[in-house]
């Protein structure tokens, strides 16, 4: 299986997280994205929406990172992450379009603005992560990990964005829980770090 | 089954779509949005996001209305709308958060500044909501449906605001190949109509 990649991309580090939490071998391409690379035709016929991560496994391409979790966790018969339960499965899809919706707007964004001064309006993106991490926050209390007592799909889709959130100068003080739950997911077995994440 | 719901949100109509269309009874439990009742209490108790829809299935709550889609497939063994194969789920997941992230950003948020006055920065929402529709236009060339010959839920996920975005002042003139599958989706047995869409 091959990757399309880039190196500090949340996106792309939570296939890379789940490929390694399985042991699985794969091919990483590196895609510039700050050379545009990502805008070329050679590349929008691997991805049309023209963003990392894409996964390719012999004529099967996916993209959008929370796809692709789906896809290797069936593939790779990682019934833990994504449990073939119908409430489980809607518990966790929640959590993936969390990670699409809130986190992009809310830790994603403010990272853009801090980290790579992105013209980002940073006061609501600090809003909607707070507002966000109070929710999780919440959610965690009594709760090892975000859906039932092992790591699914849901901890790899919400954890890059939340565990690189000093990048967007938000401080997690307020959150113990969040804070534990981070931690949890770094000592995972396999776990592998990305720059900005130890 | 009782959904929290608002008449004029294209989030719960996707699930009263599909209980529609599936041939559900359900009860519907209006949640009074512009009377600020999404931010009680009462309701902050229900789902802590403060959105709307919600579905209580007995002691059971799901929100996120993605999320209501997969719980409600599998529950009523809805399989041709979310089947069992990794790749065929992959590939609605992409649609799932194509419909929680670029939708919401794009032709939500456009309707969201024109129809209802919010303060929201219409010429981003247009361009987002434009980009969109040629990544979707393109994609449904030769195909009748998002993912495969069939509705899935990818089409039940994407259908509400696209539908509705001429409310959000956005044309779809020049996306023929989408307004085929609009119509498709509206000629489905047991469609049912909202506010907005025929």
């Amino acid at each position: 299986m091959k990757l399309y990649d880039f190196d500090i991309s949340g996106n792309c580090y939570k296939v890379r997280l789940l490929l390694n939490l399985l042991g699985t071998d794969y091919e990483r391409v590196p895609v510039d994205l700050f050379g545009g690379e990502h805008k070329t035709e050679a590349y929008l016929a691997i991805n049309p929406k023209g963003q990392v991560p894409a996964l390719a496994d012999g004529d099967i391409v996916v993209s959008d990172s929370q796809a692709i979790l789906v896809y290797l966790a069936k593939k790779l018969g990682a019934d833990q992450f994504w449990p073939d339960d119908g409430l489980t499965q809607a518990q966790i899809t929640y959590w993936l379009c969390t990670a699409a919706n809130d986190v992009v707007q809310g830790p994603g964004a403010a990272r853009l603005a801090k980290k790579f001064n992105f013209d980002i309006d940073y006061e609501a993106a600090q809003a909607r992560a707070h507002a966000l991490f109070a929710v999780i926050e919440a959610h965690l209390q009594n709760r090892q990990f975000l859906v039932g007592a092992e790591p699914t799909l849901a901890d790899i889709a919400m954890f890059p964005y939340i565990g690189l959130c000093g990048e967007g100068e938000l401080s997690l003080a307020d959150y113990p829980n969040i804070q534990a739950w981070l931690s949890r997911i770094k000592a995972l077995p396999n776990f592998i770090a990305m720059p900005g994440i130890d």
